[in-house]
């Protein structure tokens, strides 16, 4: 059975001592006078989450696997043994309240921490943290542009756990292209509207573990325009509560199937049916869409934490396996059995850091994009917030796509050091492997991100993001180009970011050149964010190492941490980043290799 | 649910206009004698070939992969509906006899089309395909080595399928370290041997589709030395025959469970237990690892062949999804509906291309193989045997590793066609996925290939059977450098088949150079034989886009066939082999980066 203890060291390796985080958070007077920027108070909460998920969370997620979610004949549905009960001692020690507004029962902590406390989740038990990760996203969405009378109703009971959220987007015929959704919304002239339609992979949809579920549902009311201006954000209960926030009536929507899937068994994952259900309008009418998206941009990043969480620990069982299995003979050997343990042999000590390199860069880059999200939301200076705002638009379609991305391969990676045995279901591998697979495809597949990341991010502005990015690269380049360890890092960083510049500019010039230019632009996507997302990790493992060097130079590396990530930062330089040369050519090529004949290619006859 | 349509008429290209099979085949007395060698005839195979697999075997893999195989209390295995009903329809059209030995009931025909045949049933069905794929390896074996006796007893059976065979390696303790294993033999006194041990993973290890199973054993004769030279080969029937060939008693093999893998449902892959079970010994005493490996060779082919198959029919499904599913307007409109397929937008068609370009190279080198294994079995030249036997050993570990992990990249990526629906169970994708995770792993895991090739195939003739191939790629080169069509592709080949050249020179340098030299191979083993994979696929695409390009210019076009292949190869050396940059740059990092301090960044201490 798979094991799992939370990398807390590294998570404030990174908070502290990369982002300082401490001193960041202090400057913001939300968190000083909340009592929640002190960086100590912070390390505690992380051990006890830490203790929280290993001891109740992690045991269940093989359990998960197996039993899946069983709906019966009335919609009802059974979550995995052990679920509930583990969600209810999650409410009862707060934990879905650790980042949520106090106003509303929240205890007001630095979303940094609960991004920490996510990928502990996701590493422990994805399905199960599903329930609570949509909450979250319903609860952004409701604080944001909810009417104060529904927030007063509603926000108290996500906060508390008592009731979760769902977030109520696709449908059979319309998955990326929300703009083609039929599901109705009438006014029932009392302020209240009447939903109707059918919503299929909605996550954690319906389930035993709360009293209630708030779906936020993505609907058309009568007489508003085509396409994505004509869609409105509804919040439809299902149990209608009471003024006083007891439960009424049971509300017109009703699980009718649980899909049957490749991974994430625990999660139920509902076709919803609804039929006149009464809704209340989220925000203004026809601003679905925009409503939508800060849930989607939470639910973004909560989508790569789980390639990062799942990579982690595949990791983390690979090396204990490669520690363990013994299995021909090195020279010199290094063990008096038949055999050496196999960790000894470089191919597998190859497939094992690219686990940890990947891994950690990819937590450097969550946490950072947590503490500038904090940073966006509660800074007291504008042009801070507006500047995090704009790192945290263009750096999260790169968490998304990467980190599964990532997270996926390094979980094939952990699987194969286990030889045959990862390919069977008891050692727990080929779950990770197949729980991991969904984070490329939910959410906006990572093709979809790498066109907002291109086409949106990038190219819509002019290229204004990127080079504050940029500029924050050379300023760090040219400091250190110099460096007796990190020079040679820096020097492939700072290339790497000009030829970035010079492919972005190319593509722009491209994009604006006639009817092809959409075409070239979709054409590089893919390739773009991947080149780019090497471009961010590098800058982070280059950070990294400075640090780590610089502790090593001064006395401080008591336990070989920082010996550790100079030698990881190595191997990432040398292993992983030269990716970037062959993505650097196939950008180039274009669309024209792709431009084929579509009858004798594709068989494909079209007008 | 998929379908599946068998790719006949790319496989007749490849051998026909490619390798000019019929003229080769004419050339061998062995297939001209037993009229096996007329091109018309082995076409009229395969399509009758394809029309079963489509029709009787495809049809089963979903059940298979939902019901499994069920083993009772008595350790009787059955398989999923309609599993043994096809087989025998199978067995009763002569498909088992295809391309063995007449004298033992065997129709004579070529291995080309047996591996034509191979690859439209893994497309179809891999976990029934493995019943028969076992069956025919344990034939190799004791058709190679195995007593007068021994064949006229049990051949004729295996032939006509009434009986199935096995691979019995793996022990609990001992995966890709054979030479550990514990199973013993004991001398009985009267020409048998008394077997006892466990061996695990045993595919197609017990079952109710055959009348007897012959299991081929790697054991430990007592008294024999230690490590490989200490194994001995045995066949352990699980019905003991009469001299007649009827059944006698019931041998003390005993399938004591069955594994609960990712995939390949449909396959039991059983834990046998040995107790004292009556064996005979096959080949010379303690020659057992070489006799092995007549299997081995087979069976890593047509585990490429799994990569082939799956990916293939991954291709194809998605293929036929993207023209379906409408999200998104293109610019210009290519439908006059809501929105277009998504097949139009550039990113989907990068999928589609390559799954396209990995399938069609990969398919064009394991039938080049498998006329290169007819050849070496059959040809009465020897120089001309030696040849195509150094050509099998050089190219069969990257047959086995290069298309399997294209093949399991390929399946992944066809699901991401799909979107969301490529993760529910209903569509068959994520099973495609799951299935062709396995052939990475078995038949020695794709890391084990890789050191085959460089450490066994290539370093350790001095380089000898790589010169061959390399003066090949040279000779094709120099005569097409100067071409309009084919020339940009044939230098991008000929450079990087000189950079092999010259990467194998200095890893074989490090090699000799003491005590590290083979944790150089080690560490350089996987990159360098997906650098050698492309330098392959390469040279296949761009003899493929010749022929192309002269029957277009020849005007016989008709159906954009040959377009297709030039527009494919073109997909191939622009946007799949730059890989080549990367992996040139990763190789020529070496094992440094991987020779961390062991107690810093993995936490392992040792002697």
């Amino acid at each position: 059975m798979p094991s799992y203890k939370a990398p807390t060291r590294d998570m404030k390796f990174v908070m502290q001592e990369v982002l300082g985080a401490g001193e960041q958070l202090a400057a913001i007077p939300f968190y000083k006078d909340n009592d929640t920027a002190d960086f100590d108070l912070l390390s505690q909460v992380m051990d006890e989450a830490a203790r929280f998920v290993e001891t109740e969370i992690q045991p269940l997620n093989q359990i998960g696997d197996k039993e899946g979610c069983v709906r019966d004949d009335q919609g009802n549905v059974k979550t995995p043994t052990g679920f509930k009960a583990a969600y209810d001692k999650f409410r009862a020690a707060g934990w879905t309240a650790l980042d949520a507004d106090p106003e509303y029962g929240g205890q007001g902590m630095p979303h940094l921490i609960s991004i920490a406390m996510n990928e502990m989740i996701t590493s422990a038990n994805v399905a199960w943290g599903m329930y609570p990760g949509l909450s979250h996203g319903a609860y952004s969405a409701l604080h944001a542009v909810g009417s104060d009378e529904l927030k007063k109703l509603y926000l108290p009971h996500i906060v508390d756990g008592s009731w979760t959220g769902t977030m109520c987007l696709t449908e059979p015929h319309a998955g990326t292209d929300l703009g083609i959704i039929r599901t109705k919304a009438q006014d029932n002239g009392d302020g209240t509207y009447a939903i109707t339609g059918t919503k299929i992979f909605i996550s954690a949809g319906e389930h035993d573990m709360a009293e209630n579920i708030v779906h936020l549902v993505l609907a058309r009311l009568e007489g508003s325009p085509a396409g994505t201006k004509g869609i409105s954000l509804f919040l439809v209960p299902k149990f209608i509560p009471n003024a006083d926030g007891s439960l009424g009536e049971r509300n017109g929507v009703v699980c009718g199937s649980l899909e049957h899937k490749m991974g994430i068994h625990g999660n139920a994952t509902a076709v919803l049916n609804f039929d006149g259900a009464r809704g209340w309008l989220v925000g203004e009418v026809n601003k679905g869409m925009n409503h939508m998206f800060i849930m989607m941009n939470a639910a973004r990043l909560g989508t790569g934490m789980q390639g990062l969480g799942l990579g982690e620990v595949a990791y983390q069982n690979a090396l204990a396996y490669a520690k363990d299995r013994l299995q021909m003979r090195k020279e010199p050997r290094v063990s008096g059995e038949e055999a050496d343990p196999i960790i000894a042999h470089p191919d597998v000590r190859r497939m094992l850091l690219t686990g940890k390199a990947y891994t950690e860069a990819g937590r450097a880059l969550a946490l950072w994009l947590a503490l500038s999200i904090d940073t966006e939301h509660h800074h007291p200076d504008e042009a801070k917030r507006k500047e995090a705002g704009d790192m945290v638009a263009l750096l999260t379609p790169i968490a998304k796509a990467f980190m599964t991305d990532n997270g996926f391969n390094v979980a094939v990676q952990s699987q194969q050091v286990f030889g045959g045995h990862g390919y069977i279901q008891e050692w727990g591998m080929e779950q990770f492997v197949r729980d991991a697979r969904i984070g490329q495809i939910y959410e906006g597949t990572n093709g979809i991100q790498a066109l907002d990341l291109l086409g949106r991010k990038v190219l819509m502005d002019g290229g204004k993001k990127l080079q504050k990015l940029a500029g924050t690269l050379q300023e760090f380049a040219e400091e250190n180009e110099g460096d007796e360890n990190i020079g040679d890092y820096v020097n492939q960083l700072g290339k790497a970011a000009q030829q970035l510049g010079s492919i972005t500019m190319v593509i722009g010039q491209k994009a604006m050149s006639g009817e092809e230019g959409a075409d070239e632009v979709n054409a590089a996507a893919v390739d773009y964010l991947r080149f780019f997302g090497h471009v961010v990790y590098g800058y982070l493992w280059a950070r990294m190492a400075k640090i780590a060097h610089d502790q090593i130079a001064a006395g401080n590396d008591k336990d070989g941490f920082y010996l550790a990530k100079t030698q990881t930062a190595k191997f990432y330089f040398t292993k992983l980043f030269p990716e970037t040369k062959a993505l650097a050519a196939t950008i180039k090529a274009g669309n024209e290799p792709l431009a084929v004949d579509d009858m004798a290619v594709f068989g494909w006859e079209h007008a």
